[in-house]
């Protein structure tokens, strides 16, 4: 009887297996290979724990020397690799730069050897060959064939603990290597400290603590074993003094407790009668007693494929946003990048709700969970805005970690990049501010003074990039930073956010200062050339400048060409002083078919041809926005064919299918928006400004309830125009939508055709916010 | 009205300036040159800070290789030495080997150097030249003139927190030199990683990980400032990859945060008009958060001053146990020792209970304080013992923090040696049992299970250096440790300290097998030459044998001649062993008084011809029960005579004082005991014996408010023998008296002459402990 009510409460909480569900769209292999930097392992949505397999370990630097190479692997692996060193525990999805990859274990038959081996020798160390065939992906689930040992691995995850399955062959007793020097971005001195513990022998913990792009990170990890270590040792590649000086023992074999700079452990297993052996590894940025705790909390008593199902089921759920129409590619496309906007962030806490704060001490997160991994110059533009409208408290959760970063810092500064509990100060602007911002005005977050006395506090730090002159002389002069032009562009924006804060808030008089603050952009425009130009700080403009080259012009992954344009909260204002309306939409439309001279970016890894539309690079954010500009022309309907253009371009269901990193989310959150039709071009705005859908349906489960469904029947490359739009049946003819119009579900009927409707638009109250709104069409 | 209230609640509280107090007596520089290892910084009883000026920095290991000298600075401080680098926070007292002086503060005027320079050229570095003339030293309180800067440098401390003032030369502007790789025992690696906040312009905090002696070691700091900074900044003299790569604003100068391996700060004030600065510098092992709690609750508001009068109170409170007459030399002597055994142990852990475990995990202390640096190899022969009179309640702690310390190992083992929350593994034997066994045997412990527990597990750890063969053979076979003939004489009698306990908690099956291994001690005596000589595995003895040697020949910090004596627990049966009473007898005579060749100490730094009394080594431990063991024999008197001659030869109130490392205290503890008359030869039972008072009258205080006063008029070098006793006017014959019988307090006269009674202590009954007593004089 009791079997029977199981059964049935089963059947009903799952699918029937004919039925797709959101994760069977998934294809966690696209954009694992080149510059995506994607990772193909399991992790849960936000999870701490992303276990996946590292292809190399190419050191970041080797005696100072910057190692090419290294970028390629970011997300620690490469599709065209053919070896495999090991699974390891944490990675970056998408980023520019990158670290971690701690915890590396990998299992092995044979002669124990300490050293991952070299991937054209891979028989001089522990890594083996595998091969694509036996390689399945899918959200929460990894696993491979290592072919060297006969060895099928399986990986899964829960939040915070990354869960294997080991199959060794029959007959023959297996071991555990655990290396605590890997790492992503590896370099000789990485590895401050670890320490491992054999507690007994089923369970190990330990810590270590490096020094990489996350300046100082602490892992603390549990490791519980299915099965009984029979015996185990290890070997210090790097001698310390004090490691028991005094002691005459052995301290190298079945001796519970080692700490070293380079410490790479071994633990045989009785595998020949059994050959299962389920590993699971529990991280924690606090202790190794919060580990414990993490692995009993999230994995006590359950075997693997409980784990593995429950990490599917999480995934669906999360995923489940969407219902659209479109070719086996498109879903696969579309519902990857779900899945990449829900990788990073991700969790930074201990079940007990304790975490490492930005100044090491150990905090207790109150009402909120705390969050990590903020890579905000790529993220407040499409990542954040996205998680407002389809994951607003867990973006509240994350302002909240900001707001405490903020509180934690020394230098009252919200996260510029937040990694691990640490800032590593990657890339311009002040951006966190933006989030906040967007955040507020969409409701999602309400603690407007306190986030607002935040904001300031970041926008005044007079030693961060160039901000005590921008604060004198209303720009960043180029003899201070070789960002100015770009830095002051950003830093115009960012105030403008703070300025939108300051007037929600009630505080007029920092709205006021923030306005003027916002009209900075100005400072940096050269109306003779229409383009923004670096100045010094005695006023003059660089005299040689060339407007097509990133380095060396005052501007930072982005050339004069495309950064010209960012000026998202003032659009208008930008639009007279490149010379009004008609310079404008021709300068758009050069930047979208010129020819860029290889000479522009042949120095920069991170594009390539591909990535270009003329001189559009859509792998770098700082033009994410620009396609959609046009909504302020009197040619709006140019965005339709460039967005779509760009979709087509850009993003494909192959290992090569993300044109440039996918920066945690940004590129799959640009995706998602231009799909469905929309685009946050000024966050801190209530406003998207309206593109084109790029699929005949879709519909959009929103979290409070309601359902918008998108419609756009035989919507197609060449029937890619916006006739007209009805809004639950009524005709919209405005350039952009409100978050409360979103919100509100309903149904949006778009009519497609192949030649655009040059007429819709073109009203002053059809175009989107903009700070000087009217000052032009006056 | 109110002034007068608190004038006279002053005079109250201090006695009139011309009585002489405790701490008055006390002469920190004794010690201080050659081997005492001592220093002559400030500190307050038993707490975490001593804060003390270093006047070398030899590193003790130059690529792989040692430095002989390093070994001199134990204590940071040679007295011969003419500059002092700084002042740092954390120093051993006395120890054999050495660590710690963590977080240098120096001041300085001029030009800023950011190097310590060396000694025989000192302007290269900020150091600085002084003379003794300058100098003065009292308990919790310490000043020098800082020659090279005409700077005042004054010390105090509280428990937790090192205080300086620095007087500056008037009109010149002073900065602080904050060194962050400096350290005791130092080498190049040993500082993992430092960090540094600079929180405001009064307030730094940070850290600095160390892989030490203590091989993990965490010391966060809190650093308060009277004057608020000018200007600030730091070079890391080791480049790290990551420490805002990404940034472009200068980090080195007026930037509040700082990460690396070798960072030293630099702080600039204004100090020309008021030349004062008050520097508060608290220390934690749990966080900076634990360090500012520590630094608010133990300074917060008082001043210089203020604080420096409150640890000289502190001190005399601790300090207030006797009275005594003496010359100012013997008075000196006494105090010194008294305050030398009040340093070592330390307390351990924040006001708020919270402490850093030997699991590197933040546990909270619950009805106890926890202390660290237990040198159990040297203090459970009289330093544990002593506090146990004393200091009842501080030694309940120390034990109850050992018995944590096991439950946090993965060993399962109580400390060997507990440096900062590490188990750095120094010399042999698991003598934390004894001080688990005296404490309960003294009725200071009652968790009896508890420790028995932690003692049972401590002593059968296979691994721990030969004791799966000990187990097994009854001896530690010398083809498996070097120090297998101590290692076995020292296992067998921490065994009968864990006999004793298992018959106090009635476990009567664990007693009998602890019995039977605290008889192992036979096993490894070699009957034919009557000394204690080690065996193979195969049973036989080592053929080659030379007692004499203290290398290579199976002991450790003794040679046979002293270690044959190591049966505290079965002195009896030791005699019995050696070939009875006569020849016992005769090797006791002759250790005194044999003229040692320099060939067997001309290699150990440690032993001196001065340290010699015949054959018998004071500066090393195993042999400090020895001249006690007369009184299991016919001729107890002599016990009289030989420790009076070690007290005058090995102690004295000079920079030389001290006839070895006074070892946390144990040196100073023998002293103790000796001068007042009775020793605990075998910690575990509750017996101390006998030996005569080398004062003519003591007073103790015990701290069950009962006095007892030792008294042995016309007392001298000539009359040393003690003709009779009395206690509390009742003749006493036995050579041992009891615990209890000390607690009873009362009045001991003890008449002298200069010619030994020796009928007296003659029978069984008037003998001490032994386990197999009755034997022989059956």
């Amino acid at each position: 009887m009791k079997h029977k009510v199981i059964l049935i409460a089963m059947m009903a909480l799952t699918l029937p297996v004919w039925a797709q569900q959101p994760v069977d769209y998934v294809n966690p292999i696209i954009g694992t290979n080149g510059m995506g930097h994607t990772f193909p392992g399991a992790c849960t949505p936000f999870g701490l724990v992303q276990l996946s397999p590292d292809t190399d370990t190419i050191p970041h630097n080797v005696n100072g020397a910057y190692q090419k190479n290294a970028y390629e692997y970011c997300a620690g692996y490469q599709y065209r690799d053919q070896t495999i060193v090991g699974f390891s525990h944490t990675h970056l999805s998408g980023t520019g730069h990158s670290d971690l990859g701690d915890i590396l274990l990998m299992p092995a038959v044979g002669e124990v050897k300490l050293n991952p081996g070299r991937a054209d020798h891979p028989g001089e160390g522990y890594r083996s060959r595998f091969t694509h065939a036996t390689e399945k992906a899918t959200p929460g689930y990894y696993e491979v064939m290592l072919d060297d040992y006969g060895i099928k691995a399986q990986l899964t995850a829960t939040q915070r603990v990354g869960v294997h399955k080991y199959t060794f062959p029959k007959g023959k007793n297996g071991h555990l290597i655990l290396d605590l020097v890997h790492g992503i971005y590896n370099y000789d001195g990485k590895v401050l400290w670890t320490n491992l513990r054999v507690e007994n022998d089923t369970l190990l913990t330990g810590y270590r603590i490096t020094n990489g792009w996350a300046r100082t990170n602490y892992t603390y990890f549990a490791i519980s074993l299915s099965r009984p270590i029979k015996e185990y040792g290890y070997k210090d590649k790097e001698k310390v003094l004090y490691n028991g000086f005094w002691r005459r023992f052995n301290m190298e074999r079945n001796f519970p407790e080692i700490s070293g700079r380079k410490v790479v452990a071994y633990f045989h297993f009785d595998t020949a009668e059994e050959s299962e052996l389920e590993v699971k590894v529990a991280l924690s940025a606090v202790s190794t007693e919060g580990a414990i705790k993490n692995l009993r909390a999230e994995t006590g008593g359950k075997s693997f494929d409980e784990l593995a199902e429950a990490a599917r089921n999480d995934w669906n759920s999360e995923l489940d946003h969407f219902e659209i129409a479109g070719t086996p590619d498109q879903k696969a496309m579309f519902y990857t990048s779900l899945y990449h906007t829900m990788i990073n962030p991700s969790v930074y806490m201990d079940v007990d709700g304790a975490y490492r704060g930005l100044d090491h001490n150990i905090h207790q997160a109150k009402g909120f969970t705390n969050y990590t991994i903020f890579s905000l110059w790529d993220t407040y533009r499409a990542e954040h805005p996205f998680l407002n409208l389809i994951k607003p408290e867990r973006n509240a959760d994350m302002v909240q970690s900001m707001i405490k970063h903020e509180q934690q810092s020394v230098h009252g500064m919200l996260p510029v990049w937040s990694l691990m509990g640490n800032e590593n100060w990657c890339m311009s602007g002040y951006h966190a501010v933006s989030v906040l911002a967007d955040a507020i005005a969409k409701g999602v977050v309400t603690n407007t003074d306190e986030a607002l006395k935040a904001m300031v506090s970041t926008s005044t730090v007079p030693y961060y990039e160039g901000v005590a002159d921008y604060m004198k002389l209303g720009y960043v002069p180029l003899d201070k930073s070789g960002t100015a032009a770009s830095s002051t562009l950003e830093y115009a924006y960012d105030d403008w956010t703070i300025y939108q804060t300051a007037l929600k808030a009630g505080q007029t008089d920092v709205a006021e200062a923030y306005r003027k603050r916002a009209l900075n952009y100005r400072n940096v425009y050269d109306t003779s050339i229409g383009f923004a130009r670096p100045r010094y700080s005695d006023g003059t403009f660089k005299k040689e400048f060339d407007v097509l080259q990133t380095y060396g012009e005052g501007f930072i992954e982005g050339n004069s060409w495309n950064f010209s344009f960012h000026v998202p909260h003032d659009v208008l204002g930008m639009i007279d002083l490149m010379g009004g309306e008609k310079t404008f939409i021709k300068k758009l439309d050069e930047l979208f078919t010129m020819h860029l001279p290889e000479k522009y970016y042949e120095h920069n890894e991170d594009i390539t041809e591909e990535c270009l539309v003329g001189g559009y690079v859509h792998g770098n954010e700082p033009s994410h926005h620009v396609p959609y500009l046009y909504a302020w022309t009197s040619q709006p309907w140019k965005t339709q064919y460039w967005v779509r253009h760009i979709l087509n371009r850009m993003y494909r269901n192959d290992i090569n299918g993300l044109g440039g990193n996918d920066d945690c989310g940004q590129m799959s959150a640009w995706y998602l928006f231009s799909v469905m039709g929309f685009y946050p071009v000024c966050p801190g705005t209530d406003q998207y400004v309206l593109g084109a859908p790029y699929l005949p349906s879709l519909k959009l489960k929103l979290p409070n309830g309601n359902t918008l469904e998108i419609k756009a029947p035989g919507v197609s490359d060449q029937k890619c125009y916006v006739q007209s739009l009805t809004l639950n049946g009524k005709p919209y003819d405005k350039m952009y939508v409100t978050h409360d119009t979103i919100l509100k579900g309903g149904v949006w009927e778009f009519k497609m055709s192949s030649s655009p409707n040059k007429r819709r638009g073109l009203t002053n109250e059809a175009k989107p916010y903009s700070l000087t709104k009217g000052i032009l069409n006056k």
